[in-house]
């Protein structure tokens, strides 16, 4: 589990901006569940943080000076950039946002990498039909509000799990969610699934891994769907998670199992974006975030990823 | 795990055939893993076998006497029917094979369930690409030689696990696989997938499950596929089983795990078979049956499924 004293800030000098770049300064950070996957050698599909080295992610700057000509001063840009206050970059590493389409930090979450991962992962893997039941975890977060919001769209029967009171009253009053339980508050998950989900599991959008998935998966229907998108009550284990062997539920049910990353649907991510932002437009989804105040918040706010403390998109404005 | 005092003979009367009726005897009986998961209570796709009546399985049968119009005296059918030396059914309830097409017993292995089974397993959810590594697990049994063979008319690099020399001579030698190994042979599984399959695992084709799948699945590239054919090593285990967590591996690589057995496939099984025949023919895929001779061999047949020995389709002829 990484701690706040794993964490240090540096004082650096920045360059001026050269021919064909901009001086930005960092408004909106997104820290992700994914980043802990960087903080290890171990082979993964995108390379290790270098201890030493800033951490990069998702990022909303404003621009402050500019010598390009596609950028000028008080352009919103996202980037996945370095965590730094303000840096010269070039303007081919960001992509200037539109903030008439939607406030700028919504570029880094419902409109952004988490809002186009529950995009596909459901719609291109889960593959919703109207009156199936589509089991979420982790559902109040960044991804999954989203999934269930959209999978309330598609006319199925949404069963959301989170980990406390508020999560689950969000999710049925503010989200629209048929049914959401917290696993924290239930001796026995399988009945609790059982009970939120009594025709069986169609699809399970999976953020969690675990013991959550293993309960979810012992309620697949047959010709179910997996879209594997997270596993974060594993990614600071430090030896090899076990559990009861997944495969023969699976094969029992012919059900479909498949890791995805957004990075693999980029090519599409504008016709997500398009669709998410006229949703949220016609108020048929709500986006929600968790704002952290100041630039030293990183780390705690990195580290509450873990501890459950975002309700929707956790973010750090500075 | 089963046992031969598990099992018992009856003698019993046979009625005469009524109108639409068929008398026919047994000449070739299919034993097969999946009918152990018939041998429990617990929920599956296929409802148990009951405790005192007979086990049903595929047959190859020789009609002794026929009052219909569809078959008649020496016709061979296959059927789905229970282990008797000799039985009345309805002409519906089997199917006429054409026994210039291949001889009999294959309509139960090769162009049977099993060749049907390695067809769409392989074809339909693996999806084989030239170049690509297809490592199949039971490589020497009835699916899994199949599976082998037609990914090297796919032009893949083919590596089969098996249990003994014998079975990996005979994929090395007989069938054309790249590379083959004896998994009681080595000592580190994984250590023995990279050897054979130098450049990662693009389609694993499990029929086995268990310690051999675990170290398989290290092992995939990115994007690969596992048909979940069949998962022996696990059919006899008393409790539930355990074993590393495999979702963080199938995220990190985007691999897609599916389900299947073959009755899904059922509507199109006519067109696997005309292809597996046509193969055959031109000498591209070989068969191999393991026979064993009488009908009180049946249950030990059964049970050597499940201790390896059989190479090939296990076939008791009587």
């Amino acid at each position: 589990m990484p701690k706040k004293h794993d964490f240090d800030f540096q004082e650096v000098t920045i360059p001026s901006p050269q021919e064909g770049e901009v001086l930005i300064r960092g408004k909106f950070f997104s820290v992700d569940p994914y980043m802990r996957g960087r903080m290890t050698t171990a082979r993964s599909y995108v390379p290790p943080y270098e201890v030493g080295e800033p951490i990069d992610g998702g990022m909303i700057g404003e621009v402050l000076g500019s010598k390009s000509d596609t950028l000028k001063e008080g352009d919103y840009v996202w980037g996945m950039l370095p965590w730094k206050k303000e840096q010269v970059v070039t303007a081919e590493s960001v992509q200037k946002i539109d903030p008439k389409l939607a406030p700028p930090q919504y570029f880094l979450g419902i409109l952004g990498l988490t809002g186009i991962t529950a995009y596909f992962g459901l719609l291109d893997i889960g593959k919703p039909q109207k009156g199936e039941t589509v089991v979420v975890s982790a559902a109040a977060g960044a991804v999954g509000m989203v999934v269930g919001q959209i999978a309330k769209l598609k006319s199925c029967h949404v069963v959301g799990i989170a980990g406390s009171a508020e999560k689950i009253d969000f999710l049925k009053q503010e989200l629209g969610f048929d049914e959401a339980f917290n696993y924290k508050a239930e001796t026995d998950l399988r009945t609790a699934i059982q009970r939120a989900a009594p025709k069986g599991v169609d699809i399970y959008f999976d953020n969690v891994g675990g013991p959550i998935s293993d309960a979810v998966i012992q309620e697949l229907n047959p010709f179910s769907r997996i879209p594997l998108c997270g596993q974060i009550s594993l990614y600071n284990e430090t030896s090899m998670p076990t559990g009861p062997r997944i495969q023969p539920r699976l094969l029992k049910q012919r059900t479909l199992m498949k890791g995805f990353i957004v990075r693999d649907y980029l090519e599409q991510a504008d016709q997500a974006r398009q669709q998410l932002a006229q949703w949220i437009k016609e108020g048929k989804i709500k986006n929600k975030e968790t704002l952290m105040e100041g630039f030293e918040k990183l780390p705690e706010a990195f580290i509450g990823l873990f501890h459950g403390k975002n309700t929707g998109k956790l973010i750090v404005k500075v």
